[in-house]
């Protein structure tokens, strides 16, 4: 036995002996335990916070007397009344062992701290960020052993931090002789610790002891809509969250037909290129403002976007993209300086980290949702639908994971709709049509009330009710099944078929009357037969490529669907089963993951072990192509119809009543006709 | 013993045996023998000549029958009658082994050739370009297989020519699938294999295969001078040769001066690093012009220089490099992108490497010298004299380097002197003074006549007599003290004390007339008392620098003294000793090196090898600091005198008699006075 005292780390229970006298950070160290530092013990950072034990822990073993440390000292009780600090904390720098204990590492003293999740749109993960702020005391130049102040520095992050191999670019260099002596020999440096052969590098220089906080953006760059977290690279928070259009919608709506501009007119994608760019510059700006943070503080940014995307991101023609055999230029992940992508708002030395692609159609946006969702650590066989204007699907289980992609277009989303619009205040997101009354009530985004609701209108009076967003648009059209307003065809019932005047003529065919807000001076707002066939479209090519899947699985039931993308999360499984978007299933095996690709490229921002994982992980996901695979037509064009009640849907007719109408404009009207899908 | 039949390859005496049909290339391929294929034994490229010898070799135990080798095929034939190829000559692709046989490769067959030294100005050296031209065959895309593009090209470099984890940016992504198309999936790529730990780069791309060279720069940055060498680098051979002025003398002629310049005006040092750039770019497309090469092919640039240029060349405001401790911001080597220092006119994706600096002093020009000179493998005690307006010195053996810079200022580059001027054609560079009659001749730059010769002035017509250079001046002032025109203390003699009528008397001074043009329009030119004098401190600097090295090694004699620096070889060494400039040593003992550090700038742009040896080297030269060194300031005001007959230099008198004068005013003139040193 020796003199030493046991020092017992929880959560992750290490231990070990250490004589007196040594600080609990360096036991920590020693042990390989996750205690964060930024100043490396030098009672400046205060991020060492650790509680110490005292008493009778039988589990351990050991009993843990109240001298089992050193006594509180004026460092800690300065950063305490500046600062403050929980009671029963110390500073792992400052409290040295001077007998057993136990020490429990906080989470928010972890560096690797798992960061649980919240709400459904927030997954669980262990924070592994490839930038940090690192504090180092740099020896001063010696005449007699001439190195250069850069390799002073590369010396002490070594010695230090055990970071080997430091590079900087030359606008560092420019700073560090100042820095360095502002700082008297001491300076904290915003470190990037590489992609896998990447050298660490430093990104930024501050003199002494910075307290800042580095930030990083999470982006999902879609066909129609690009949305950004804003996130804290120490602890994952998200700060912001924010969103707007895609400006290359004026170029084209749907990705095929940006190719197709791309190959119409010359300099027709430096053009995309630049106006995404333009437009992601403007969101990193906006969504910092928004957070109360400077742009400038913005290190890390990660993207997921679909390969169309993707390469007009990186100015890459996507010509090869617009036919088979639809060749990426590039489908491993990307490590780059934010300024190869002229993204000049974010910090000059700010590091930009692209998803890798698993194939010319199933993109950075798919890893994404893979890595977000896991398919591949399922026991269930799970189908996860991301919609959007191009839609991914991964089938699989632990066994095997399948993906495609499949061109849902972008009603959805709210385009292609005559009252639609995208999801924001004022749009009706929610519909419900009463079956016998064929009356509807509605909500809108902003409100939390029925539009039957009293206060309905005062709550709605500063947004005003201004068009139908995609999850009103998919509720209206089930809705209207439901009620026996359309028919299995998709066919709109007239006023004399249905029976309500809501029903209106629009030359030969019919549209559902959600709201006349024309006596307001506002919209009218009609669910039209046009509609109806822009979502006919849109999940007849959501459900052919999950049928693909199933196909290429080799099963004709799902265990559980999950319903991801930026609008996913406010989409009713009910309705969507409804309306046939996917396959059947029991409807409590149907949830929403929210925006799954998002929620996947937040994950790759704040860890180097999940960009890892995914990197790996997208190797074993096989692909599957809609584009050149008949049965794929096939499923889609027998998708086209609206589920009726014999149809196969059993999970769905335990729910619903399918009512049996026709209105094929050459039949009786009313109800009793019956069509067959063929 | 095996149906394989015997393969040697001279000169490198590796052997192997090898099936029937192996060809030559895969045989060498197999053995590790350095032959050179840029496409990979497609019998495309004809790198792979070699030469098979016949008959007996007792040598190496074999006999070479004539059906050694498959017979001469079709595509040597077609490369032959197109290109031609020498007689005897086989191409290593074609030429299958059937037999024992003995294959010789000429060096001009091998990447690793030894490129032999061909003057004083080029030393031998070992091929290994960072940068090579690669051709591949790369897999079509496979929709069931989809990986990028670029990572299909990627295996084929590792398959191909076992180039691992290769990387190139967005620039070459963009054009990589165009060009791809265009080769039909052969392309050929311009590949930097990286320093140390980086990855390797495509730096350019072609489809199909790319017959073009690869070109690189060798810079040499001085204070006054900028130097460069434009060369092949598959072979090392320099293309073109040229130098211009550094535009920033017009913010100070020496180092200390432009540090100055920088402290004092704000943004100075941008200013600075723009007019050095600016002038490397038009040296570049001058160069380039003068060799009948684009620019754009030059795909490797290197650095030498000292500390202060270096700095501003990085864009570093140089402030520290002005006071002790004289830290640098960087002294390891740099690895940069061209662009990174707004080097336009080279090629976009040209990789700069500058050269380590082995203090605040003692820059990567010197790194350059030691790389050239290699004083740490000589058995002798050599000093190395790199003459410059910053003067390097090198002092050691294979114990022990000792390195130091000496302020010596512009003069012996013939600034500072009242008809000084840069090395060109019409500047005086060698002088004789006749003893008896003190009556000169000259040659300038430009002819090699004397100026005494019968055709002198035709042959100088064009150019005229326009001034001095440096090594001119060096020449004038060493004879004029061996004339007896000026006295040990320096001072030149009036007409009558010296007896000839071309001292002429300035103010309370006199100068000597060396060449009056006046007559013809063209200038007087003059030795005067104040070119004396810089002459002098310029000398003065260079000794006490040499004897400081040698006071710190503890010898009092050198056994060889290397003269180098851009006009290094022009001086003359007899002349440099009677001036003083050096120790005294036996004058055949004394040798020119040329412009070394332009040489080891040049071996560090052919060799990675070199790259990694001076970056070892400089860590093992000891680094003497002649600021802040009393003994310095000391060796300087004793080595101020030109050196009389009764100093001790044995060598230096044993070829030359110093005359006994003294021409201080007060004295009575003429000869017989005498004055000893303090």
């Amino acid at each position: 036995m020796t003199d030493d005292a046991l020092v017992i780390f929880t959560p992750s229970g290490k231990r070990g002996r250490f004589p007196h006298g040594t600080p609990i950070l360096t036991a920590a160290r020693q042990l390989g335990v996750d205690l964060d530092s930024v100043c490396g013990g030098r009672g400046i950072c205060s991020k060492c916070q650790i509680s110490p034990g005292y008493g009778e822990f039988s589990k351990h073993g050991v009993t843990v007397h109240a001298d089992a440390l050193t006594e509180w000292n004026a460092v800690e009780e300065r950063y305490k009344s500046k600062r403050g600090m929980l009671d029963g904390r110390r500073l792992g720098c400052q409290a040295k062992v001077m007998g057993d204990v136990v020490i429990d590492v906080p989470p928010e003293s972890q560096v690797h701290k798992q960061v649980i999740r919240k709400s459904a749109t927030m997954r669980d993960m262990v924070m592994d960020p490839a930038t940090r702020l690192l504090y180092v005391e740099v020896a001063e130049p010696d005449m007699h052993e001439p190195s250069g102040d850069f390799e002073r520095l590369a010396q002490a992050l070594e010695a230090q931090w055990q970071v080997k191999g430091v590079r900087a670019d030359l606008a560092i260099l420019r700073r560090l002789q100042t820095t360095l002596r502002k700082g008297e020999w001491s300076v904290t440096v915003a470190l990037h610790k590489g992609n896998h052969d990447e050298a660490p590098r430093i990104l930024d220089i501050w003199p002494g002891f910075h307290e800042g906080h580095l930030y990083g953006l999470a982006i999902d760059l879609g066909s129609t809509t690009i949305a950004a977290h804003l996130c804290d690279l120490s602890d994952g928070k998200v700060l912001a969250s924010s969103g707007l259009m895609n400006p290359q919608i004026r170029f084209g709506e749907d990705l095929m037909s940006r190719v197709s501009y791309a190959m119409m007119n010359p300099g027709g994608d430096v053009e995309m290129t630049r106006s995404v760019r333009e437009a992601i510059n403007a969101l990193a700006a906006s969504i910092a403002a928004e957070a109360g943070v400077e742009a400038t503080a913005i290190y890390e940014a990660v993207f997921v976007c679909n390969p169309v995307m993707h390469h007009l991101l990186l100015g890459i023609d996507p010509v090869e993209l617009g036919q088979a055999p639809f060749a990426l230029a590039h489908s491993a992940s990307l490590s780059l300086d934010a300024r190869d992508l002229d993204l000049t708002n974010l910090n000059r030395a700010a590091r930009v980290y692209v998803l890798p692609c698993i194939a010319g159609h199933v993109g950075a946006d798919c890893a994404a949702v893979a890595l977000s969702e896991e398919p591949g650590k399922s026991k269930d066989m799970v189908l996860i639908v991301d919609v959007g204007t191009n839609a991914e699907l991964l089938l699989g289980n632990e066994t095997r994971v399948l993906a495609c992609s499949s061109p849902t277009g972008p009603a959805f989303e709210g385009a292609q709709i005559s009252s639609g619009q995208r999801a924001a205040p004022g749009a009706i997101e929610r519909v419900e049509i009463d079956p016998a009354t064929k009356e509807p009530r509605f909500k809108v985004i902003g409100s939390d009330l029925w539009s039957t609701d009293p206060g309905f209108v005062a709550a709605t009076a500063t947004s005003g009710i201004t068009g139908i967003c995609g999850s009103g648009i998919i509720e209206a059209v089930a809705e209207m099944r439901l009620a026996g307003l359309v028919d299995p065809g998709g066919l709109v019932g007239s006023a004399e078929q249905t029976g309500t005047a809501r029903m209106i003529q629009e030359g030969r065919v019919h549209g559902y009357l959600l709201h006349d807000g024309s006596a307001e001076g506002g919209p009218r707002i009609l669910v039209t037969q046009g509609d109806i066939r822009a979502i006919q479209l849109a999940k007849s090519a959501l459900y052919a490529g999950a049928r693909l899947l199933m196909d290429e699985m080799g099963i004709d039931n799902v265990d559980r669907v999950t319903l991801a993308g930026a609008f996913g999360a406010h989409i009713s499984p009910k309705h969507a089963m409804v309306l046939g978007m996917i396959p059947d299933a029991p409807l409590d095996h149907v949830t929403s993951a929210g925006n799954a690709a998002g929620t996947g490229a937040r994950i790759a921002l704040c860890s180097v072990a999940a960009r890892n994982q995914i990197e790996e992980t997208v190797h074993h996901i096989h692909k599957v192509e809609t584009a050149i695979e008949p049965r794929f037509q096939e499923h889609f064009v027998n998708a086209n119809a609206i589920p009726h009640a014999t149809d196969p849907f059993p999970n769905l007719l335990s729910i619903v009543t399918l009512p049996d109408v026709s209105f094929n404009t050459s039949g009786s009207g009313g109800t009793g006709g019956r069509r067959r899908r063929g």
